[in-house]
């Protein structure tokens, strides 16, 4: 078997770079272990800066999204019992966010490949990469019992934090840096309308809680919980009450509840892998970072990753640019970075950390300082919308 | 002995507040433990809010500072190599800062209290506060051997971090927030000429490292050293090459290097006292709060509650408005918060915290952020010039 670019992953980031290749000609393979049902199961984030927006309508997936997606023009930060919102549209140029959950992303992108006849074989099994610093790469896979090879010119890695392709770059040149939080987060999903138009993040001295929402009847809500809770000893009523507490009282008395459909506990990690290409395998989204939630910006790194690579991969085929292809790994990082450091600074300032006096009031005085200030507003809105993408010349 | 407002403390802020009210007809008096001339060897910091500088012009003691000071329209931050330069004028509208030793302002202010014939009396031992929560507080002293009482309406604490003031808070009524930092800054005074016009404040993986001058022939040079390190290890070869190595490559060779005369290690410390008012008792700068020296805001944070409590005394003593003495506490520590979180912030960004890899990729990511985005160097700009004063109603 054969292609140009072999796609490891079929989540959001394989199925939108392969998109974004195949409407320019350019001849790609997505390999996923799991199958289409089981990948869309997974629950996800929900918001999407307007840079990803624009990728998913160039990929012609937009138009459920369009239709269903709702556009945020702010969000609030709720902190010693009052509200503050951010406006996007004043603080940010007028840029948005789109309320559209990432199961639907996927789905959109499956369907939009399947009609375009893109190649895309689930239940791969045991993929191995090979030969990534020859012109002539391999990517083996398991389908059926039988072993079968991909010969290729560049592999993606688009297969998560836990995937195969980040695992494959040599020891001696891949450098990691993480921070992992003491705490996590408890979500439930309900069917309820959700308590604000927009999301609500707030402060609370008995920890962060969120609300947010993936419709006008779905609502996605989240407490911040110790690492050693179970989410068995969360009953809905202890959830719905725990929230209440934490929301500020104008809001928690408009908050609707009702059985949770679903309910999940997730770790907080800021994790970056460096570089992000190993000859030619060039990671993708989680599989080379992760942020934790707070910002909502793990989506959006993968579109931004796959921006970036589509970009280069197009030059790379259309003009023989292939010095680009060694610039990935530093553009790519630049906005990760940035991205990074607004997620843990988020998280940092909104969550519990422990009983420090000290640190609670400077959470207390940075959210006054940054939600009463033009320069602070500006920063939380043009960092919520997503920077812009860097130009690849 | 009686007076209207006893001041405990003949540092600036003690200093200045006797100014500021001595002006509007109301009486003071100035209690220091310590003799002028011991006062005026405590080398301080040198760096001036503009709020500060109208302050000393209201208290007729500008003279030689508008004469002498140098008006800094920006600062530096170096880190990779970089150097980037935050424009006062640009981002914080108009507002400057101004260099000029504390020294220098104390000795000034003493000079224009004696002209006027405000009464301090130095040397004052054993001083003790008493009755505070009554209309008619009292303090005691030992002078020259003998105990003298002196009766007054108010007592403004001005006596700094070791101060009796403080200690003299009941027990069950206050409450302190702390962080220590584990690294000191070792500093130097030399009669070279500044290695910038403007202050630089550098970002390096052996530490922080900051280039500051008194004057145009006095400069005051720092190194983050561990807190386990001895002024008696550090010759002043060590020192600059340590700084030289700290420094970005175009800095460090224009550095003119000399003899030291002074030199010392300070720790870091944050520290905030809630709330600052005790009775009768108020509680003006160190007294009441300490900052790290990142960001200079420690004397201008004294500043900032003597212009508070100055201005409410006022109007106490010319239109009765007693009801506003319970509002100074409140007031002065929105203020002080601000800055607290400005000078963590400043702190947490520029030195060397251990060998956390992830750590130190967000101080750059945040340095890159905040020195290359409007929002940034807004935010940058008008905290270092200082925030405005809120009006008292």
């Amino acid at each position: 078997m054969k292609t140009q670019v072999a796609i490891i992953g079929a989540g959001p980031s394989g199925l939108l770079l392969g998109q974004l290749l195949h409407h320019q000609g350019i001849d790609t393979v997505i390999l996923e272990r799991k199958s289409p049902e089981y990948v869309l199961t997974r629950i996800r984030a929900g918001v999407l800066e307007q840079g990803m927006v624009d990728l998913l309508r160039e990929a012609k997936a937009n138009e459920r999204m369009d239709r269903e997606g709702h556009v945020h023009e702010g969000v609030s930060f709720a902190f010693n019992g009052q509200q503050k919102r951010i406006d996007f549209k004043k603080y940010a140029k007028g840029k948005t966010v789109m309320v559209y959950g990432q199961t639907e992303v996927t789905e959109d992108l499956m369907k939009a490949r399947t009609k375009e006849g893109g190649v895309s074989i689930y239940e791969a099994e045991d993929v191995q990469l090979h030969d990534l610093y020859t012109d002539k790469p391999r990517v083996t896979f398991v389908k059926d019992g039988k072993t079968v090879e991909l010969e290729c010119d560049y592999i993606a890695g688009c297969d998560g934090f836990h995937g195969v392709s980040r695992q494959s770059a040599p020891k001696d040149k891949i450098k990691t840096f993480e921070r992992v939080y003491p705490f996590g987060w408890l979500g439930i999903l309900s069917h309820t309308p959700p308590v604000d138009h927009e999301l609500i993040y707030t402060n609370h001295e008995r920890g962060f809680a969120l609300c947010s929402q993936r419709s006008l009847t779905l609502s996605r809500y989240y407490v911040q919980v110790g690492l050693d809770e179970k989410v068995d000893d969360w009953s809905d009523d202890r959830f719905w009450n725990e929230l209440k507490t934490r929301l500020p009282e104008h809001v928690a008395e408009r908050l609707v509840t009702g059985p949770s459909i679903e309910k999940s506990i997730a770790p907080l990690r800021s994790f970056v892998t460096e570089p992000m290409k190993y000859g030619n395998l060039f990671l993708v989204g989680d599989a080379a970072h992760i942020v934790p939630p707070t910002g909502a910006k793990g989506l959006n790194l993968a579109a931004s990753d796959v921006h970036y690579l589509s970009r280069i991969l197009i030059k790379v085929y259309k003009e023989q640019r292939t010095d680009l292809l060694d610039k990935y790994s530093e553009i790519a990082l630049r906005r990760i970075w940035k991205a990074e450091r607004f997620s843990w600074w988020m998280t940092s300032m909104l969550h519990k950390f422990s009983d420090d006096g000290f640190g609670q009031r400077i959470q207390l005085a940075e959210l006054d300082y940054y939600t009463n200030s033009e320069a602070g507003l500006t920063n939380i809105a043009e960092n919520y919308v997503g920077l812009p993408y860097e130009p690849i010349e």
